[in-house]
Protein backbone atom coordinates (compact mmCIF):
# COMPACT_ATOMS: atom_id res chain seq x y z
CA UNK A 1 0.00 0.00 0.00
CA UNK A 2 0.74 3.23 -0.74
CA UNK A 3 2.20 5.50 1.50
CA UNK A 4 3.89 9.39 1.71
CA UNK A 5 5.46 12.03 3.66
CA UNK A 6 4.89 15.89 3.86
CA UNK A 7 6.44 18.37 6.28
CA UNK A 8 3.93 21.00 7.58
CA UNK A 9 4.89 24.23 9.16
CA UNK A 10 2.43 25.20 11.86
CA UNK A 11 0.64 28.29 11.80
CA UNK A 12 0.04 31.17 14.11
CA UNK A 13 -3.90 31.13 13.63
CA UNK A 14 -3.81 27.64 14.14
CA UNK A 15 -2.37 27.24 17.99
CA UNK A 16 -4.98 28.49 20.55
CA UNK A 17 -4.30 30.04 23.99
CA UNK A 18 -2.99 26.67 25.35
CA UNK A 19 -0.03 27.54 22.65
CA UNK A 20 -0.24 24.49 21.33
CA UNK A 21 -2.06 23.21 18.11
CA UNK A 22 -5.94 23.07 18.52
CA UNK A 23 -7.19 19.51 18.41
CA UNK A 24 -9.21 19.95 15.75
CA UNK A 25 -6.47 21.64 13.33
CA UNK A 26 -4.78 18.10 13.30
CA UNK A 27 -7.90 17.17 10.26
CA UNK A 28 -6.41 19.83 8.59
CA UNK A 29 -3.17 17.97 8.49
CA UNK A 30 -4.06 14.85 7.86
CA UNK A 31 -6.06 15.93 4.90
CA UNK A 32 -3.04 17.69 3.46
CA UNK A 33 -1.05 14.59 3.75
CA UNK A 34 -3.52 12.63 2.01
CA UNK A 35 -3.80 15.27 -0.98
CA UNK A 36 -0.15 14.79 -1.13
CA UNK A 37 -0.13 11.12 -1.09
CA UNK A 38 -3.28 10.96 -4.05
CA UNK A 39 -1.06 13.46 -6.09
CA UNK A 40 2.31 11.38 -5.55
CA UNK A 41 0.36 8.55 -6.94
CA UNK A 42 -0.56 10.34 -9.80
CA UNK A 43 -4.26 10.69 -8.72
CA UNK A 44 -4.62 14.67 -7.93
CA UNK A 45 -7.92 15.24 -6.17
CA UNK A 46 -9.08 18.31 -8.21
CA UNK A 47 -9.06 16.41 -10.94
CA UNK A 48 -10.86 13.68 -9.34
CA UNK A 49 -13.89 15.89 -8.26
CA UNK A 50 -13.72 16.91 -12.13
CA UNK A 51 -13.91 13.78 -13.25
CA UNK A 52 -17.07 13.23 -11.13
CA UNK A 53 -15.28 11.16 -8.24
CA UNK A 54 -15.72 12.76 -4.54
CA UNK A 55 -14.03 11.24 -1.77
CA UNK A 56 -15.89 12.54 1.41
CA UNK A 57 -14.76 11.46 4.74
CA UNK A 58 -16.88 9.48 6.57
CA UNK A 59 -15.24 8.76 9.90
CA UNK A 60 -12.61 10.39 11.19
CA UNK A 61 -10.72 9.57 14.40
CA UNK A 62 -7.92 11.22 16.05
CA UNK A 63 -5.24 10.40 19.66
CA UNK A 64 -3.56 13.68 20.65
CA UNK A 65 -0.26 12.48 22.14
CA UNK A 66 1.71 15.78 22.47
CA UNK A 67 1.08 19.63 21.59
CA UNK A 68 2.57 20.74 18.49
CA UNK A 69 4.19 24.35 18.26
CA UNK A 70 3.66 26.96 16.00
CA UNK A 71 6.37 27.45 13.82
CA UNK A 72 7.27 24.21 14.36
CA UNK A 73 7.76 21.90 11.09
CA UNK A 74 5.95 18.59 11.60
CA UNK A 75 6.16 15.46 9.91
CA UNK A 76 2.72 14.44 7.79
CA UNK A 77 3.02 10.34 7.37
CA UNK A 78 -0.02 9.00 5.19
CA UNK A 79 -0.85 5.44 4.52
CA UNK A 80 -3.55 4.06 2.26
CA UNK A 81 -4.65 1.51 5.59
CA UNK A 82 -7.92 -0.36 3.10
CA UNK A 83 -8.93 0.05 0.19
CA UNK A 84 -12.64 -1.30 -0.18
CA UNK A 85 -14.80 -0.97 -3.05
CA UNK A 86 -16.48 1.71 -2.68
CA UNK A 87 -14.08 2.71 0.41
CA UNK A 88 -10.70 3.57 1.04
CA UNK A 89 -9.45 4.21 4.45
CA UNK A 90 -5.64 6.46 5.70
CA UNK A 91 -3.45 6.38 8.69
CA UNK A 92 -1.84 9.05 10.13
CA UNK A 93 1.18 9.93 12.40
CA UNK A 94 1.99 13.54 12.80
CA UNK A 95 5.59 14.14 14.25
CA UNK A 96 7.52 16.99 16.11
CA UNK A 97 10.71 18.50 14.49
CA UNK A 98 12.10 16.54 17.42
CA UNK A 99 10.67 13.23 16.46
CA UNK A 100 8.22 13.08 19.10
CA UNK A 101 4.75 11.69 17.95
CA UNK A 102 2.22 14.15 18.41
CA UNK A 103 -0.62 12.81 17.10
CA UNK A 104 -1.94 9.58 15.04
CA UNK A 105 -5.47 9.17 13.42
CA UNK A 106 -7.51 7.24 10.38
CA UNK A 107 -10.40 8.79 8.35
CA UNK A 108 -12.50 6.79 6.32
CA UNK A 109 -13.51 8.00 2.70
CA UNK A 110 -16.24 7.00 0.29
CA UNK A 111 -16.60 7.51 -3.40
CA UNK A 112 -19.75 9.66 -4.19
CA UNK A 113 -20.81 11.53 -7.22
CA UNK A 114 -21.96 15.43 -7.14
CA UNK A 115 -25.00 14.79 -5.85
CA UNK A 116 -23.77 12.57 -3.04
CA UNK A 117 -24.51 9.27 -4.30
CA UNK A 118 -22.28 6.39 -3.66
CA UNK A 119 -19.91 4.96 -6.68
CA UNK A 120 -17.45 2.48 -6.54
CA UNK A 121 -14.00 3.56 -6.52
CA UNK A 122 -12.52 3.68 -9.95
CA UNK A 123 -10.24 0.70 -10.83
CA UNK A 124 -7.33 3.56 -11.44
CA UNK A 125 -7.77 4.65 -8.17
CA UNK A 126 -7.72 1.39 -6.37
CA UNK A 127 -4.66 0.62 -8.54
CA UNK A 128 -2.62 3.67 -7.82
CA UNK A 129 -3.10 3.59 -4.28
CA UNK A 130 -2.44 -0.13 -3.78
CA UNK A 131 1.25 0.26 -5.67
CA UNK B 1 -29.64 53.15 7.36
CA UNK B 2 -30.39 49.67 8.95
CA UNK B 3 -28.13 48.42 11.77
CA UNK B 4 -28.34 45.36 14.01
CA UNK B 5 -26.83 44.15 17.24
CA UNK B 6 -26.06 40.40 17.76
CA UNK B 7 -24.03 38.08 20.72
CA UNK B 8 -20.97 35.94 19.88
CA UNK B 9 -19.76 33.88 21.70
CA UNK B 10 -15.75 33.31 21.64
CA UNK B 11 -14.64 29.72 21.01
CA UNK B 12 -11.69 28.08 22.08
CA UNK B 13 -10.39 27.14 18.55
CA UNK B 14 -10.91 31.11 18.07
CA UNK B 15 -8.07 32.07 20.12
CA UNK B 16 -3.74 31.75 19.45
CA UNK B 17 -1.25 31.46 21.80
CA UNK B 18 -1.57 35.22 22.70
CA UNK B 19 -4.95 34.44 24.48
CA UNK B 20 -6.96 36.30 22.64
CA UNK B 21 -9.01 35.99 19.50
CA UNK B 22 -6.61 35.51 16.59
CA UNK B 23 -7.07 38.95 14.28
CA UNK B 24 -8.65 36.97 11.00
CA UNK B 25 -11.46 35.80 12.86
CA UNK B 26 -13.17 38.76 13.37
CA UNK B 27 -13.94 38.94 10.05
CA UNK B 28 -16.14 35.71 10.78
CA UNK B 29 -17.71 37.47 13.68
CA UNK B 30 -18.27 40.53 10.96
CA UNK B 31 -19.75 38.06 8.39
CA UNK B 32 -22.09 36.84 11.62
CA UNK B 33 -23.57 40.28 12.32
CA UNK B 34 -24.07 40.64 8.33
CA UNK B 35 -25.82 37.61 7.72
CA UNK B 36 -27.99 38.69 10.53
CA UNK B 37 -28.73 42.25 10.16
CA UNK B 38 -29.86 40.91 6.59
CA UNK B 39 -32.05 38.29 7.94
CA UNK B 40 -33.64 40.77 10.17
CA UNK B 41 -34.03 43.06 7.34
CA UNK B 42 -36.30 40.31 5.87
CA UNK B 43 -33.44 39.32 3.96
CA UNK B 44 -32.21 35.99 4.91
CA UNK B 45 -28.47 35.03 2.29
CA UNK B 46 -29.35 31.62 2.23
CA UNK B 47 -32.61 32.59 -0.06
CA UNK B 48 -30.26 35.58 -2.41
CA UNK B 49 -28.10 32.85 -2.86
CA UNK B 50 -30.71 30.45 -4.34
CA UNK B 51 -32.57 33.56 -6.01
CA UNK B 52 -29.30 33.63 -7.85
CA UNK B 53 -28.38 37.27 -5.50
CA UNK B 54 -23.98 36.16 -4.24
CA UNK B 55 -23.02 38.80 -2.20
CA UNK B 56 -19.06 39.11 -2.44
CA UNK B 57 -16.92 40.52 0.00
CA UNK B 58 -14.45 42.98 -2.73
CA UNK B 59 -12.91 44.46 0.14
CA UNK B 60 -12.26 44.04 4.13
CA UNK B 61 -10.79 46.28 6.50
CA UNK B 62 -10.50 45.78 10.42
CA UNK B 63 -8.31 48.31 13.67
CA UNK B 64 -7.89 45.98 15.89
CA UNK B 65 -8.34 47.88 19.49
CA UNK B 66 -8.25 45.21 23.12
CA UNK B 67 -8.18 41.48 22.44
CA UNK B 68 -11.15 39.99 22.86
CA UNK B 69 -10.59 36.60 25.54
CA UNK B 70 -12.25 33.15 25.41
CA UNK B 71 -15.33 32.42 26.28
CA UNK B 72 -16.11 36.47 26.69
CA UNK B 73 -19.56 37.07 24.91
CA UNK B 74 -19.27 39.58 22.08
CA UNK B 75 -21.54 42.24 20.80
CA UNK B 76 -20.93 42.40 17.01
CA UNK B 77 -22.79 45.88 16.07
CA UNK B 78 -23.27 46.15 12.01
CA UNK B 79 -24.89 48.96 10.18
CA UNK B 80 -25.67 49.93 6.67
CA UNK B 81 -23.10 52.55 5.85
CA UNK B 82 -23.24 52.83 2.04
CA UNK B 83 -25.83 51.50 -0.72
CA UNK B 84 -25.53 51.77 -4.46
CA UNK B 85 -25.93 50.02 -7.21
CA UNK B 86 -24.36 46.83 -7.39
CA UNK B 87 -22.30 47.44 -3.75
CA UNK B 88 -22.75 47.75 -0.53
CA UNK B 89 -20.64 48.74 2.58
CA UNK B 90 -21.07 47.34 5.94
CA UNK B 91 -19.62 48.91 9.42
CA UNK B 92 -18.93 47.09 12.48
CA UNK B 93 -17.78 47.55 15.91
CA UNK B 94 -17.12 44.53 18.06
CA UNK B 95 -17.80 45.37 21.97
CA UNK B 96 -16.40 43.29 24.60
CA UNK B 97 -18.51 42.10 27.87
CA UNK B 98 -16.92 45.71 29.07
CA UNK B 99 -18.15 47.31 26.60
CA UNK B 100 -14.80 48.06 25.46
CA UNK B 101 -13.60 48.37 21.86
CA UNK B 102 -12.07 45.26 20.47
CA UNK B 103 -12.37 45.79 17.13
CA UNK B 104 -14.19 48.12 13.67
CA UNK B 105 -13.88 47.46 10.44
CA UNK B 106 -15.71 47.77 7.20
CA UNK B 107 -16.89 45.42 4.18
CA UNK B 108 -17.65 46.51 1.08
CA UNK B 109 -19.59 43.49 -1.05
CA UNK B 110 -21.09 43.52 -4.77
CA UNK B 111 -23.47 41.49 -5.98
CA UNK B 112 -22.79 38.74 -8.61
CA UNK B 113 -24.43 36.04 -10.10
CA UNK B 114 -23.88 32.32 -9.98
CA UNK B 115 -20.77 32.99 -12.46
CA UNK B 116 -19.90 35.66 -10.91
CA UNK B 117 -20.71 38.38 -13.56
CA UNK B 118 -21.50 41.67 -11.80
CA UNK B 119 -25.45 42.21 -11.20
CA UNK B 120 -27.33 45.55 -9.71
CA UNK B 121 -28.87 45.33 -6.27
CA UNK B 122 -32.22 44.03 -6.29
CA UNK B 123 -34.77 46.76 -5.66
CA UNK B 124 -35.81 45.05 -2.57
CA UNK B 125 -32.64 44.69 -1.27
CA UNK B 126 -31.87 48.05 -1.54
CA UNK B 127 -35.23 49.09 0.01
CA UNK B 128 -35.14 46.67 2.98
CA UNK B 129 -31.00 47.54 3.70
CA UNK B 130 -32.17 51.69 3.64
CA UNK B 131 -35.02 51.03 6.12
CA UNK C 1 -24.53 11.16 33.83
CA UNK C 2 -25.60 14.85 31.96
CA UNK C 3 -26.72 16.00 28.97
CA UNK C 4 -27.22 19.30 27.49
CA UNK C 5 -28.71 20.65 23.76
CA UNK C 6 -27.20 23.41 22.03
CA UNK C 7 -28.21 24.72 18.84
CA UNK C 8 -25.55 26.24 16.34
CA UNK C 9 -26.06 28.13 13.22
CA UNK C 10 -23.72 27.35 10.39
CA UNK C 11 -21.37 29.77 9.29
CA UNK C 12 -20.70 30.79 6.13
CA UNK C 13 -17.00 29.89 6.11
CA UNK C 14 -17.38 26.91 7.81
CA UNK C 15 -18.71 25.11 4.62
CA UNK C 16 -16.57 24.25 1.84
CA UNK C 17 -17.03 23.70 -2.09
CA UNK C 18 -19.15 20.40 -1.68
CA UNK C 19 -21.45 23.00 -0.53
CA UNK C 20 -21.42 21.20 3.48
CA UNK C 21 -20.18 21.99 6.27
CA UNK C 22 -15.98 20.81 5.97
CA UNK C 23 -15.65 18.15 8.41
CA UNK C 24 -13.07 18.92 10.92
CA UNK C 25 -15.68 21.92 11.75
CA UNK C 26 -17.55 19.23 13.72
CA UNK C 27 -15.19 19.25 16.15
CA UNK C 28 -15.59 22.82 16.67
CA UNK C 29 -19.41 22.20 17.48
CA UNK C 30 -18.74 19.35 19.85
CA UNK C 31 -16.28 21.51 21.76
CA UNK C 32 -19.64 23.91 21.71
CA UNK C 33 -21.64 21.68 23.13
CA UNK C 34 -19.53 20.62 25.50
CA UNK C 35 -18.75 23.75 27.03
CA UNK C 36 -22.11 24.84 27.16
CA UNK C 37 -22.62 21.72 28.97
CA UNK C 38 -19.99 22.25 31.70
CA UNK C 39 -21.55 26.02 32.02
CA UNK C 40 -24.75 24.62 32.64
CA UNK C 41 -23.29 22.36 34.93
CA UNK C 42 -21.62 25.29 37.04
CA UNK C 43 -18.30 24.59 35.43
CA UNK C 44 -17.95 27.49 33.29
CA UNK C 45 -14.56 26.01 31.31
CA UNK C 46 -12.85 29.91 31.62
CA UNK C 47 -12.58 28.98 35.38
CA UNK C 48 -11.62 25.78 35.59
CA UNK C 49 -8.70 27.22 34.12
CA UNK C 50 -8.34 30.11 35.56
CA UNK C 51 -7.95 27.49 38.64
CA UNK C 52 -5.05 25.92 36.97
CA UNK C 53 -7.56 23.05 35.85
CA UNK C 54 -7.06 22.45 31.81
CA UNK C 55 -9.28 20.10 30.64
CA UNK C 56 -7.56 18.70 27.17
CA UNK C 57 -8.78 16.60 24.60
CA UNK C 58 -6.70 13.07 23.87
CA UNK C 59 -8.92 11.91 21.41
CA UNK C 60 -11.70 12.37 19.44
CA UNK C 61 -13.73 10.48 16.92
CA UNK C 62 -16.40 11.33 14.73
CA UNK C 63 -18.87 9.36 11.88
CA UNK C 64 -20.19 11.62 9.24
CA UNK C 65 -24.35 10.75 8.28
CA UNK C 66 -25.47 13.83 6.47
CA UNK C 67 -23.98 16.99 5.05
CA UNK C 68 -24.94 20.18 7.09
CA UNK C 69 -25.96 22.95 5.49
CA UNK C 70 -24.76 27.14 5.27
CA UNK C 71 -27.25 28.80 7.97
CA UNK C 72 -28.80 25.61 9.10
CA UNK C 73 -30.20 25.55 12.62
CA UNK C 74 -28.26 22.48 14.23
CA UNK C 75 -29.14 20.67 17.19
CA UNK C 76 -26.05 20.11 18.92
CA UNK C 77 -26.83 17.01 21.83
CA UNK C 78 -24.19 16.15 24.37
CA UNK C 79 -23.71 13.90 27.05
CA UNK C 80 -21.11 12.79 29.72
CA UNK C 81 -20.52 9.52 28.70
CA UNK C 82 -17.88 8.44 31.24
CA UNK C 83 -16.00 9.51 33.94
CA UNK C 84 -12.76 8.34 35.75
CA UNK C 85 -10.47 9.47 37.77
CA UNK C 86 -8.41 11.81 35.44
CA UNK C 87 -10.29 11.73 32.15
CA UNK C 88 -13.96 12.30 30.94
CA UNK C 89 -15.52 11.14 28.03
CA UNK C 90 -18.10 13.26 26.09
CA UNK C 91 -20.61 11.65 23.21
CA UNK C 92 -22.45 13.88 20.69
CA UNK C 93 -25.06 13.99 17.88
CA UNK C 94 -25.36 16.86 15.75
CA UNK C 95 -28.97 16.76 13.91
CA UNK C 96 -29.92 19.13 11.15
CA UNK C 97 -32.79 21.18 11.04
CA UNK C 98 -35.35 18.52 10.08
CA UNK C 99 -34.08 16.34 12.23
CA UNK C 100 -31.55 14.03 10.31
CA UNK C 101 -28.32 13.09 12.21
CA UNK C 102 -25.23 15.13 10.07
CA UNK C 103 -22.59 13.67 12.68
CA UNK C 104 -21.83 11.83 15.87
CA UNK C 105 -19.04 11.14 17.68
CA UNK C 106 -17.09 11.38 20.74
CA UNK C 107 -14.25 12.60 22.40
CA UNK C 108 -11.83 11.69 25.75
CA UNK C 109 -10.93 14.69 27.64
CA UNK C 110 -7.66 14.49 30.73
CA UNK C 111 -7.57 16.96 33.17
CA UNK C 112 -3.81 18.76 33.13
CA UNK C 113 -2.21 20.89 34.80
CA UNK C 114 -0.78 24.49 33.43
CA UNK C 115 2.02 22.51 32.79
CA UNK C 116 0.49 19.80 31.33
CA UNK C 117 1.25 17.39 34.09
CA UNK C 118 -2.01 14.91 34.33
CA UNK C 119 -3.68 15.79 37.18
CA UNK C 120 -7.24 14.16 38.71
CA UNK C 121 -10.14 15.52 38.38
CA UNK C 122 -11.31 17.75 40.74
CA UNK C 123 -14.00 16.12 42.82
CA UNK C 124 -16.51 18.87 42.09
CA UNK C 125 -16.24 18.08 38.55
CA UNK C 126 -17.17 14.63 38.86
CA UNK C 127 -20.15 15.29 41.08
CA UNK C 128 -21.53 17.99 39.06
CA UNK C 129 -20.70 16.09 35.99
CA UNK C 130 -22.38 12.79 37.06
CA UNK C 131 -25.71 14.56 38.15
CA UNK D 1 12.47 47.73 2.12
CA UNK D 2 12.80 43.90 2.49
CA UNK D 3 10.20 42.20 -0.28
CA UNK D 4 10.10 38.26 -0.18
CA UNK D 5 8.14 35.31 -2.41
CA UNK D 6 6.08 32.54 -1.04
CA UNK D 7 4.22 29.67 -2.42
CA UNK D 8 1.05 28.44 -1.07
CA UNK D 9 -1.23 25.86 -1.52
CA UNK D 10 -4.94 26.07 -1.16
CA UNK D 11 -6.48 23.49 1.23
CA UNK D 12 -9.65 21.92 0.28
CA UNK D 13 -11.24 23.70 4.31
CA UNK D 14 -10.06 27.15 3.10
CA UNK D 15 -12.64 26.97 0.59
CA UNK D 16 -16.35 28.09 0.88
CA UNK D 17 -19.81 26.84 -1.04
CA UNK D 18 -18.74 29.39 -3.57
CA UNK D 19 -15.86 27.23 -4.70
CA UNK D 20 -13.42 29.67 -3.77
CA UNK D 21 -11.39 30.85 -0.68
CA UNK D 22 -13.43 32.33 1.76
CA UNK D 23 -12.08 35.53 2.07
CA UNK D 24 -11.58 35.75 6.23
CA UNK D 25 -8.27 32.97 4.58
CA UNK D 26 -6.17 35.64 2.73
CA UNK D 27 -5.60 36.97 6.23
CA UNK D 28 -3.47 33.55 6.43
CA UNK D 29 -1.88 33.71 3.50
CA UNK D 30 -0.44 36.78 4.56
CA UNK D 31 0.40 35.94 7.85
CA UNK D 32 2.22 33.11 6.26
CA UNK D 33 4.20 35.43 4.08
CA UNK D 34 5.34 38.16 6.81
CA UNK D 35 6.32 34.66 8.42
CA UNK D 36 8.92 33.70 6.01
CA UNK D 37 9.68 37.74 5.36
CA UNK D 38 11.09 37.71 8.74
CA UNK D 39 12.85 34.51 8.72
CA UNK D 40 14.57 35.45 5.61
CA UNK D 41 15.67 38.30 7.28
CA UNK D 42 17.22 36.33 10.17
CA UNK D 43 14.39 37.11 12.38
CA UNK D 44 12.53 34.32 12.86
CA UNK D 45 9.04 35.52 14.43
CA UNK D 46 9.05 32.30 17.41
CA UNK D 47 12.40 33.75 18.43
CA UNK D 48 11.16 37.40 18.92
CA UNK D 49 8.07 35.98 21.24
CA UNK D 50 11.40 34.33 23.02
CA UNK D 51 12.76 37.62 23.26
CA UNK D 52 9.07 38.99 24.66
CA UNK D 53 8.99 40.95 21.39
CA UNK D 54 5.34 40.53 20.28
CA UNK D 55 4.34 42.07 16.70
CA UNK D 56 0.65 42.24 16.78
CA UNK D 57 -2.02 43.21 14.06
CA UNK D 58 -3.30 46.65 14.56
CA UNK D 59 -4.79 47.27 11.25
CA UNK D 60 -5.58 44.93 8.25
CA UNK D 61 -7.40 44.99 5.02
CA UNK D 62 -7.72 43.59 1.78
CA UNK D 63 -9.10 43.87 -1.82
CA UNK D 64 -10.11 40.63 -3.28
CA UNK D 65 -10.09 40.88 -6.78
CA UNK D 66 -10.28 36.95 -8.22
CA UNK D 67 -11.02 33.80 -6.50
CA UNK D 68 -8.54 31.53 -5.48
CA UNK D 69 -9.24 27.75 -6.14
CA UNK D 70 -9.13 24.35 -4.09
CA UNK D 71 -4.88 22.96 -4.52
CA UNK D 72 -4.62 26.02 -6.63
CA UNK D 73 -0.76 27.24 -5.64
CA UNK D 74 -0.56 30.42 -4.75
CA UNK D 75 2.31 33.27 -4.72
CA UNK D 76 2.17 35.68 -1.74
CA UNK D 77 3.88 38.61 -2.65
CA UNK D 78 5.35 40.25 0.68
CA UNK D 79 6.93 43.39 1.21
CA UNK D 80 7.97 45.51 3.86
CA UNK D 81 6.16 48.87 3.02
CA UNK D 82 6.70 51.48 6.28
CA UNK D 83 8.94 51.18 9.44
CA UNK D 84 8.06 53.40 12.25
CA UNK D 85 9.43 53.55 15.89
CA UNK D 86 7.14 51.04 17.32
CA UNK D 87 4.83 49.65 13.78
CA UNK D 88 5.82 48.37 10.79
CA UNK D 89 3.46 48.23 7.94
CA UNK D 90 3.75 45.24 5.18
CA UNK D 91 1.99 45.32 1.92
CA UNK D 92 0.68 41.43 -0.10
CA UNK D 93 0.00 40.79 -3.34
CA UNK D 94 -1.50 37.21 -3.97
CA UNK D 95 -1.19 35.79 -7.46
CA UNK D 96 -3.05 32.74 -8.71
CA UNK D 97 -1.18 29.87 -10.64
CA UNK D 98 -1.74 31.99 -14.02
CA UNK D 99 -0.52 35.29 -12.73
CA UNK D 100 -3.58 36.77 -11.97
CA UNK D 101 -4.11 38.99 -9.14
CA UNK D 102 -6.33 37.51 -6.45
CA UNK D 103 -6.24 39.49 -3.33
CA UNK D 104 -3.98 42.84 -2.05
CA UNK D 105 -4.35 43.93 1.09
CA UNK D 106 -1.54 45.55 3.75
CA UNK D 107 -1.39 44.70 7.69
CA UNK D 108 -0.10 47.32 10.26
CA UNK D 109 1.61 45.38 13.01
CA UNK D 110 2.96 47.07 16.74
CA UNK D 111 5.51 45.87 18.64
CA UNK D 112 4.14 44.70 22.44
CA UNK D 113 5.93 43.26 24.92
CA UNK D 114 4.05 39.75 27.02
CA UNK D 115 1.66 41.99 28.98
CA UNK D 116 0.46 43.89 25.78
CA UNK D 117 2.72 47.42 26.64
CA UNK D 118 3.84 49.12 23.59
CA UNK D 119 7.71 48.52 23.23
CA UNK D 120 9.88 50.58 20.38
CA UNK D 121 10.83 47.93 17.87
CA UNK D 122 14.44 46.63 18.54
CA UNK D 123 17.28 47.70 16.35
CA UNK D 124 18.25 45.00 14.49
CA UNK D 125 15.15 44.42 13.51
CA UNK D 126 14.40 47.55 12.24
CA UNK D 127 17.88 47.33 10.52
CA UNK D 128 16.86 44.01 8.86
CA UNK D 129 13.59 44.85 8.06
CA UNK D 130 15.24 47.96 5.90
CA UNK D 131 18.17 45.49 4.48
Amino acid sequence: MRDHALKVRVRYGETDQMGVVYHANYLLYFEMGRTELLRAAGLPYAELEKKGVFLVVVEASCRYRAGARYDETLDVLTRVERIGKATASFAYEIRGADGRLCAEGRTELAAVDRSSRPLRLPEEVVRRLEA
